[in-house]
């Protein structure tokens, strides 16, 4: 059974320049003056769904058990696309039926968020952050239980991400799947995959590197190198650069690993 | 009578690379440990006096009632202009005498804030966000009455804000006022003003927009389109890209708006 | 005797695009779910030690007595550089020794943080912030004593920041220390050093200031000004615009003050 905190983790791509999330917070506060609200990023590319589900995997678990999480990347605002509410054992999400939650393997529940009485009115077409994400999550700090807020959900959205492949001589396909603002580039291939691995060739584009490091500070500026970053994949990166740049790489770029 | 919450809303064009906002934060807590302090932006363009008038104007109503407004965009810091504090039935308002407040139609009272009893001491001339702004926010949270800051003022600068006009064949003529960071245009044609028109045209420069859309998520990337904002004005925007930029607009573009 | 408060003060270079301070506010939260918690910055330029070093300089006085700062600008993570806790009679800090806590000048204790007891487990070696720094501040905040962190440290890394030297004909040669994101550009002469002065001139490059101005607002827009900023220094700044750009200027170019 789910203990809820006052505790409200925002994250949208609403941006730091205009008043769009400062206004989500005073509606939180007009409903829970004592709920504690932390941003994650409100810097998301504009209605890049995909950074929003990852940005949200990689976060979540570091969060206190009761944390609610409001996620607000919905390029679909306005339209018939479903507002959600998952609860886990761990944690309350709010968020557009868009693929932002399909992270979550076994939620003990999921709900369709459509009761109007824990909306702000009228609600609008464009800011569902201060009409129906903002006062929900001030509502469920209090202790309202999910399912006041709407039916059931039969299913929720899943964005369509690719597990590596291996191939038959044991080289691992995978790809770029997040690049940060400092241009590491973010594989899907985990570290647990590489346990095996005495010793690995990185391959990206025409660029390969030859092991896997364990620190940015023991190389040198500019260099290339391989490690397993701090979500627990492997990445690549220039030491105090940008490999992003560097390589002129995206996300869905092929990466190839290879023992040696 | 107002019931003053500890709720402190910041409102600057500081910036966050630099540690001025970081710095009014811990004069308000030095002062009063139990503040909520929530960020408006700190990212208004530097000394734009008129997008902090916007921001705050589009923002306050959903605030907490009692929560105490700063907002410091002062390109006259250091010379003789005032800082106010200005009190409305449900929140207090500190700015410089500048038209930041010029959207407060009747505050139950304004001051001059001239006791230098709740200043930091020396104050400087270049940074009295630390110096009077936050201190005076800070005892204020603790229920000092505005009327001890210092003396009533007899008026307050007023921002010459243009009402669109309607010529005589009926066509409105609005103006862009505001442009936010994804580029749409906000005008100063309010909703209420398009309720007699079951169908319009919105022409901005050489662009007609045929109809008034209800949401971006109907329409495909890259359409230009018009429609209610959340701030209960007609904008134009363009679908997962900048209006602003397409049409090369700037505020006091003409907007005008017939019906069909 | 320091008597900690739940004040805890973040400044890093790790932006607000991606995850990594919503996680550290997550990890400290989880530990002290009653801790306060302020941005000073995470706009550091990348792994830029001397800008954090200014920017905690600037801003540590400003804050609760008892505040306990963590400063994360970090280039050797994962090296064998320590993690240094000091103590003041007003506050503790957690940095990494690197010369970002070289503005102490007499700690009253300061020790290198080893205890994993402390840490969450398994520590990365790429982000110290949410694996180190984070929880050892929620720990601190909760009333750990910083001895039970680790042994003490015999010295710690200092920054080389010079001082203005004076010629033999009374000419103050000092240099820009840091430009802030407006452009103003602080130099390392403090305004003691002009008191004795009734008259000045500033010289950066080829451009001379004749005198020494007192606030913005009395310059036009566009006029290059000299002036003492807030932190106590000799600024340069272009009105309403940015002397950086305009003189091309970097930290460690040369100014010269002289009387006339």
């Amino acid at each position: 059974m789910l203990n809820v905190s006052n505790i409200i983790a925002l994250l949208t791509d609403f941006g730091t320049r205009d008043h769009y999330v400062g206004v989500m917070k005073g509606v939180i506060l007009s409903i829970n003056p004592h709920a504690t609200i932390v941003d994650i990023s409100h810097d998301v590319a504009p209605q890049d769904v995909t950074s929003a589900y990852f940005l949200l995997k990689n976060s979540h678990r570091y969060f206190p058990s009761g944390t609610i999480f409001v996620a607000v990347v919905d390029p679909e605002v306005g339209t018939h696309r479903a507002v959600l509410c998952a609860e886990t054992d761990d944690a309350l999400y709010l968020a557009p039926d868009n693929g932002t939650l399909s992270f979550l393997a076994k939620p003990t529940r999921v709900v369709q968020v459509t009761n109007r009485k824990y909306m702000l009115e009228p609600v609008s077409n464009t800011f569902h952050g201060r009409d129906i994400f903002a006062p929900v999550a001030g509502h469920l700090s209090l202790g309202l239980e999910a399912d006041k807020l709407g039916p059931a959900a039969r299913s929720f959205l899943q964005l369509g991400c690719k597990e590596p492949e291996v191939s038959s001589e044991g080289v691992i396909l995978g790809e770029v799947v997040s690049i940060d603002q400092f241009g590491n580039l973010v594989t899907n291939i985990s570290a647990d995959r590489l346990a095996d691995f005495p010793a690995i060739d990185v391959k990206i584009a025409k660029t390969t590197i030859k092991s896997l490091s364990t620190a940015y500070g023991h190389h040198a500026k500019g260099e290339l190198i391989a490690l397993i970053g701090s979500g627990g994949n492997l990445e690549i990166s220039l030491v105090r650069g940008s490999a992003a740049k560097k390589l002129k790489a995206s996300t869905g770029d092929v990466v190839r690993v290879r023992h040696r």
